[in-house]
């Protein structure tokens, strides 16, 4: 395992090289990862984006009784999600690791519930829009931070079908939302890496359909 | 204006920099962006970490009219707004930059609409959050992206307080939900620091309320 230096060191990689190679990596292995690490993971996560009034905050799991019970969550969300994916799917590799996590959840050392405090809103779609927007930057720039750092994460809500049950595992008051997880454990092997349309194809300029930039990958 | 080549050379600043000086900036110049440096923040924003089978897209718009349609539509909702900003925050220079937002909404260079394929689902929650997590990470890349290559950017909904004139505006198929707004310019002064509590405050050890690092800033 690096030291906290080198760890520090690797956060100052540069941004679009840790954009462009970052990707869900499942697959890790049992080794410790220090609070030293985590909390600055965790403190660049905080700079991200939110709304005015509201902040991601954070369950750190390592104590394996929780674990193990949002790892019996993630199986049974798991058993109905996999049968949703192969329809959806032909990626096999994708499913391939999404099986390994759930097989092994509980020896990922560490994972991250990310909550709010509210209720999630309904209506308006703005308001949703708000409360969403309040936690997914911060977990962007946790799996950034990961990345940079040779950590493996990933994003998933799994272990959150139920909130009764996810609120019960984790002591959440009524009034905080927990939102998404994400495992984090030095890489196992080498991760899988992320496929990416060429720009052009998502990007739409003006009005939705118009594509001059269509097929176009990096200037 | 930087050239492109120097675009490219700040991409490369050190991630961590990157993410502590990131925060909302709302006042920009009318100078122009050209389309190289925004379809390279576009392709960052594209790397970032999204459902399996949606992908955030990205409505770019330049054209007078639009904008104009976008900014009457931001000024409605700012009108409702800034009432409700105003008995929940002191902070009055938040609220100054979001007024001037409003007030100069068609000089923005350049406003970004993110959008996804689909309807968002309101049950399961999961399913919610599988939605926002496909949208919310590559925005946040985005704002990354544009805060490392020098040019101000934020992240707003009120423009899509009505999807159903959002939809007119922007000729969405009713398949298609916009989820959030970037307006990005380059910076008019210095932008405003962002405000983050000491990450100890926002990390629960286990369970929800035990926080052992509490008032613990970085390492």
């Amino acid at each position: 395992m690096p030291t906290f230096d080198e760890i520090a060191d690797r956060l100052h990689s540069p941004v679009a090289d840790v954009m462009r190679t970052q990707g869900p990596v499942r697959r890790v292995v049992a080794g410790e990862i220090d609070d030293d690490t985590l909390l600055e993971l965790l403190e660049l996560a905080s700079h991200a984006s939110s709304d005015s009034h509201r902040r991601c905050e954070f369950v750190v799991v390592r104590d394996p009784d929780v674990k193990h019970q949002l790892a019996r969550a993630n199986r049974q969300g798991w058993s109905v999600y996999k049968r949703v994916l192969r329809t959806r799917s032909q990626d096999d590799a994708m499913v391939e690791s999404r099986q390994w996590l759930s097989d092994h959840f509980e020896d990922v050392p560490v994972i991250v519930v990310a909550c709010v405090r509210g209720r999630r809103p309904l209506f308006p779609a703005i308001g949703a829009s708000a409360f969403y927007g309040s936690v997914f930057p911060a977990l962007q720039n946790l799996l950034l931070a990961a990345r940079a750092a040779g950590l493996g994460a990933a994003l998933t809500a799994l272990p959150l079908w139920s909130h009764w049950e996810a609120r019960r595992t984790l002591g959440l008051p009524r009034r905080v939302t927990p939102v998404a997880v994400v495992p984090i454990g030095w890489p196992r092997g080498t991760p899988e890496p992320a496929r990416v349309p060429p720009v052009g194809n998502v990007v739409h300029l003006d009005r939705w359909g118009h594509q001059p930039y269509r097929a176009r990958g990096r200037p």
